[in-house]
């Protein structure tokens, strides 16, 4: 199962030319929603929980976003399955360590996807490439509201949606947007720029949600109010704060790019020849000299490597996507041999292809 | 002055195909000489130092290895051209920083060379590739009978040749060997050979004679003794020392690639990746990086690029090799910036060659 989805790159790695996709890597919005008739799932029978998988099942295909979406019983995945999911942001770690009846449905370009039974009955998240956050919400609302013509949501006319953890109830919104920002990390500027976003209230977090550490320089910005704010003020609030972020990284690239080419160029140059040459690469380092070699392109400090081809690895070097690729388990060690061999290879296809006349 | 020599490499890196080659560098004798009409140079005038300059010349001139060879006064060389002597281990550090009448005598492939006025009047020396000291101590007792018949040596029945240095007395001679020895290093077996040798007369000293440290893994292996044995019984045991400690790293390095043959190949590729790709390279790091490189085509490791091309790298990223490349004084940072410049162009250039049908 889910084979195909090492075969395609989802919709949002498709990068948009808006200048601030650099930068702003990709926005996602996730609405927090439960039914009406049915005991929040933590109280619900597994009976119960497979009726509610049947019921969400049913109204998500009569939606133009849903219909036909591939569907995976939580059940059925292997848990390197598993993992590949939460690696492509399509599902929640906390979701796939269910041992409850549980299920997620997947349009086939990973725009959207709907997990049934994690913390509420349905979570719906929209995900788009770079600084869409607008139009991820004009897709996730109208999807949200074909599914509530079908399904009788949890609403309370005083407090909203209704949902199982107070922190979501209101609208159950939570928009975020994945920012790049090695250059605020490397001016060390990145802790003041952080604790400030924090005091407005938005929370910073790694590349995997919640309680995941910021590697790669990669950083996910949310709303952390559901509250008493409209959707619209929400998205306007973090777009107006990320667009500040953006403007902050963008000159200090430029600034350490004028103020020391050489080092710059320096750096830039070296995080390729690692990624060209290893034969043991671990996680983290690979992503971090990814993350540095990103920056180099978006600076034009460095051609021989686009974009995309970074988006992809930073995918594909993920331990499940290792494992699913090679079809079978690997130790630590064999995922960071098989890691560098990737990388290796890719880099040097693009090599290939640049030189041919 | 000395511009021809960065137009062609000295016939001491020109591999033999010995297979002993790859780990002995090179080997070298010198023989230390004096006049038995004057004194020594520290009490000499300025006056008998140039006759010694001039007799010592036309002596030499007499020599089929000496004959027309390159000649400077020490006086006419700037800073950067004496160090490129010393970098070319054609003259000794000491030699340089002498602020009395001076001179050095050199064949045009470099392979002998005579100082005159160093710490004795006369220092002869061959220089050869690879694990040759009978070549070297061929050559240069022939070149050494030669001058004698032209020169009155101070020589005493006793003692034998007399020189300024007690150390040196007897033979008048060293030899050494250039090791390279990445994998004793590496297993941290190093200071055990080491002290060994130590305790049988032989000196370990690094790249540049005394007082200058270990880099890029080499060694220098010389005699201390130079009194009571022939020239052949020195050149035997060194010869006999220098074979074991041989034969140890070459076990290392095949163990060490059979035992994790992707550790292996990882450290090399990552120490050619970040040559190639580098904007700044130190020397220690250069020479670190070109000394793995080494080990790993030995073994069969890597085979981009060959160790011709690494041999003529080291000797041309040395600080006054780059100044005189550039024609103008480099800052420590220029350097840097130019170490790396050359490296990048080699490896791109043989990269280049290979690639072509």
């Amino acid at each position: 199962m889910l084979e195909h989805m090492l075969h395609h790159k989802p919709l949002w790695l498709v990068l948009p030319s808006d200048p601030d996709a650099s930068i702003a890597v990709s926005s996602r919005i996730r609405l927090a929603r439960n039914l009406a008739d049915l005991p929040f799932p933590q109280r619900c029978s597994s009976e119960q929980l497979r009726t509610i998988i049947d019921r969400v099942f049913a109204a998500a295909d009569t939606t133009p976003f849903l219909h036909n979406a591939d569907s995976y019983l939580l059940e059925e995945l292997s848990s390197v399955e598993r993992q590949l999911l939460v690696e492509r942001h399509l599902v929640s770690p906390e979701f796939i360590s269910s041992d409850q009846p549980a299920a997620v449905l997947i349009s086939r370009d990973e725009t959207c996807s709907l997990m049934i039974n994690e913390e509420d009955h349905l979570r719906l998240q929209v995900l788009s490439p770079g600084m869409q956050l607008n139009e991820a919400w004009t897709v996730i609302d109208q999807l949200d509201t074909e599914l509530e013509q079908m399904l009788p949501y949890a609403y309370s006319t005083r407090y909203g949606y209704l949902t199982v953890c107070p922190t979501n109830v209101g609208t159950g919104m939570r928009a975020s947007i994945m920012l790049h920002l090695p250059a605020l990390v490397h001016e060390h500027k990145i802790g003041s720029v952080m604790s400030a976003v924090g005091k407005i209230g938005i929370a910073v977090r790694g590349m995997y949600g919640e309680h995941s550490a910021a590697r790669g320089n990669f950083f996910q910005l949310s709303n952390q109010i559901t509250l008493g704010r409209s959707e619209q003020e929400i998205v306007h609030q973090l777009h107006h704060v990320v667009s500040s972020i953006i403007d902050h990284e963008r000159k200090l690239r430029q600034s350490f790019l004028s103020a020391a080419p050489h080092k710059a160029r320096n750096a830039v140059g070296r995080a390729y020849g690692t990624l060209k040459y290893a034969e043991i690469l671990k996680s983290d380092e690979a992503t971090d000299l990814l993350s540095t070699l990103l920056m180099g392109i978006d600076l034009n400090a460095f051609s021989t490597v686009d974009r995309s081809t970074i988006s992809e690895l930073l995918l594909d070097i993920q331990p499940a996507h290792l494992q699913k690729r090679c079809g079978k388990d690997l130790s630590s060690e064999e995922r960071d041999v098989e890691r560098a061999r990737i990388i290796r290879a890719r880099l040097q296809k693009q090599e290939d292809q640049e030189s041919k006349p």
